[in-house]
């Protein structure tokens, strides 16, 4: 073990509490009702950033959520890499099915349990500790470093959107290591070079002007909620076909060698549906499932609201009702058309006596990076250094819309290298994040602020 | 005015302030929360009883709710009518459209706003203020009564449906008189010859065995509420036909007679669109408004649950979801034999990947009384006499399981003679109960049981 293996090693609790301390925060971005916490979870971060010995730091406020950032420039000559993670979480409900709660951070079998821990306030801990074990060992950082840590992950990130495009100058980097992905497999290190776009929306449909009783009206009153579940049904076939005009015009398929890479993975099916997924089958396209998830659009509902959802019975019929609904995009395909095409089929589809629109709540353009770049290539290597394993590159189904920023507006390679795992619950209740890969993800990062130094 | 007319006339304040107090208890049955405020509203019927004269009145406890009992034998020789109202109410959600808060009535234009205060509170008032007019002109009754309120009318009926048919001869009675729905039109007598009959279902869906990321999981994991969407868009055609197989084979159409009756009543299929119901148009099968409220089957969708539903966006594929769903029926159909029929359709529109079942909440038999009998043609006469109009005889689109309990399991016609408005909004916010029809409900009731009492 060298001396930066050795300090990560004689840190393991005070970083383990640290990162605690961290999680006990429930900066819940959805979700007006927890802005305090918001503030509590942008102040934490901003003064980790001060404790890693980043000498330069702000909270950059004005629009959402505070924006969190930090820079170190004394690595005269040597390249400047733009760290990015988020101290937002996702709401923890259905609560009742968490084994611990959310926001009491529990260490069990291996691993710590806490809303966040993997999304990504563990991942955000891990750029932290690389920054202050290469001080530790080294008294200096190999490399020029820029931090900006969001706060909107999980709802949008209006504050980023705004703040990147206008502070290029500011933000001007060589490359951007964003931590927020996963290892494809246990001690497999990945980098992800894809991620699908988004389209989220509500569908609201107006049918009375006030709820109704069935007995009185039944028969004769428009129901909203019958009326969104012909709108929703009419939306994906149960086998999986978007049934939305034109949304597959533009689906560019992943190259025949990375598809044929994706086969060689470790990957099985069943094994997902039977211990990730929990379900009697799986569902979908007649694909390869790694093609489903990564390169083909998908729709998703979320979420219903109306009519009586208490305890026991009341026959009502609703006036209004509305679905969270979203779409997930894959490269070529454009937010905005897509939405466009959703708002022209949900009317197709609304049947008489109600109102249908659809409102736009949140989107991200879908992204595929170039593996043939220098920081993707140093990445791949230290990487494969710490996890004693080849580097596989993978996409993501998931969305992070501030990758496509950073590379539509910073022009800079995105470096997708994330230590999370496939079953860590992310969104889910029981989200966890591996101790073990926490400490790893730590040298992971401080060994590419090192090469990153040398490109 | 006679003396009846006088002395209603002079408990106006007192018999309003009486009513007001009934409805701010928020005696709710559908939900155990409100357990407390059940017994209250119990109580407080029981209560009522005795300042209305009837010396022999009790608590029925055991299963359920509290049924309120009471008894007046002194009119020896008469008849004996059994009098039907319920104290509970429906949850008074969505609060926020409530002009002035549920359990607070108020009085404006006329009315009094309160939860209940057509259904059914304000109608079991009428039956106690006719007993205690009846008593202060006359010194005396009339006739034989008994009266049973429950607290469950809402929610099953559970206590009532174990008592009566346990007790025929302490019910025993010659007449059944229900006061729970509506005139036609402001100002028509009308009695109530047919009800719908229920079987209000819940409809739960299993996909994955917890919440899981659509960014991840979006192309291959079932979602339970897409699941959903599916099989309650496969129930009913947006043109109102329910695809269950079976369902319509029994359904009896009104006799020519009766269809064309109903078009002589004051009905105006656009006004009620437009004023009761609110909505762009009217939906359902091609045939009369009316027929399709009275005498064709209806299904609805009540609540959905499931996946996110709070503020923001959540990109979350829902493991479970259920849906309130219920199927009204018209005579000659079996709830058991629909429940059955409908189990079978569901499991023929649920999609792969998941599991889906049918559990019943309760049902209801329909219902149709032969006007032809002396009780019923004496409310007839003294409604018409009362309300300076002929009587007119409809049917309801809604429920009233209990109707058909007296009827089957006492062998009396039941009488259903109420004072509601079709605009009352019953189940929804700003339930209201016209004041006029509170005083002459009292005074038709207690000249009902004048008559009756000559039978």
């Amino acid at each position: 073990m060298d001396s930066l293996g050795a300090y990560i090693e004689q840190k393991r609790d005070a970083w383990l509490e640290e990162l605690c301390e961290f999680l006990r925060i429930p900066s819940i971005s959805t979700n007006p009702d927890y802005l305090p916490q918001i503030k509590k979870g942008a102040d934490f971060a901003l003064e980790a950033l001060k404790r890693a010995g980043i000498e330069h730091t702000e909270l950059i406020e004005g629009v959402g959520h505070p924006l969190v950032y930090g820079e170190y420039t004394g690595a005269e000559g040597a390249p400047t890499v733009l760290c990015y993670g988020h101290y937002d979480v996702q709401p923890p409900d259905p609560l009742e099915q968490w084994a611990s709660p959310p926001f009491e951070p529990a260490v069990r079998n291996g691993n710590i349990y806490a809303r966040g821990a993997a999304d990504d306030k563990g991942q955000v801990m891990i750029q932290l500790k690389a920054v202050e074990a290469l001080r530790a060992v080294h008294g200096r950082l190999p490399v020029n470093l820029k931090f900006i840590f969001e706060g909107e992950e999980e709802t949008g990130g209006q504050a980023i959107d705004a703040f990147v495009p206008k502070s290029k100058e500011k933000l001007k980097a060589d490359a951007a290591l964003v931590c927020d992905t996963a290892l494809f497999a246990p001690d497999l290190p990945t980098l992800c070079i894809g991620l699908r776009g988004l389209v989220y929306t509500e569908i609201e449909v107006e049918g009375a002007s006030h709820d109704l009783h069935s007995g009185l009206y039944g028969g004769v009153a428009p129901n909203a909620l019958n009326a969104l579940a012909w709108i929703l049904a009419g939306l994906k076939t149960p086998d999986g076909k978007i049934r939305i005009s034109g949304i597959y015009d533009s689906v560019q398929r992943p190259a025949r060698s990375e598809r044929a890479s994706w086969r060689r993975l470790p990957f099985d099916a069943d094994r997902m549906r039977a211990e990730e997924i929990g379900s009697v089958a799986l569902t979908g396209e007649k694909k390869h499932p790694l093609e489903r998830m990564w390169a083909r659009p998908t729709l998703d509902v979320h979420g219903i609201v109306g009519g009586y959802t208490g305890a026991g019975a009341k026959t009502v019929i609703p006036g209004r009702a509305t679905a969270k609904v979203s779409i997930r995009l894959v490269p070529n395909q454009k937010p905005q058309e897509v939405l466009a095409a959703l708002e022209q089929r949900v009317q197709e589809l609304t049947p008489p006596g109600v109102k249908a629109r659809v409102v736009k709540i949140h989107g991200a353009v879908p992204l595929l990076i170039d593996p043939n770049n220098p920081y993707i290539e140093k990445a791949a290597k230290v990487f494969s250094r710490v996890f004693g394993r080849k580097t596989v590159f993978v996409r993501s189904g998931g969305s992070i819309p501030v990758v496509a920023l950073f590379v539509d507006a910073l022009q800079v390679p995105a470096i997708l290298m994330g230590f999370g795992l496939p079953d860590d619950n992310l969104h889910a209740p029981n989200e966890k994040f591996s101790i073990s890969n926490f400490f790893r993800g730590v040298e992971t990062v401080a060994r590419f602020f090192e090469a990153a130094g040398q490109v």
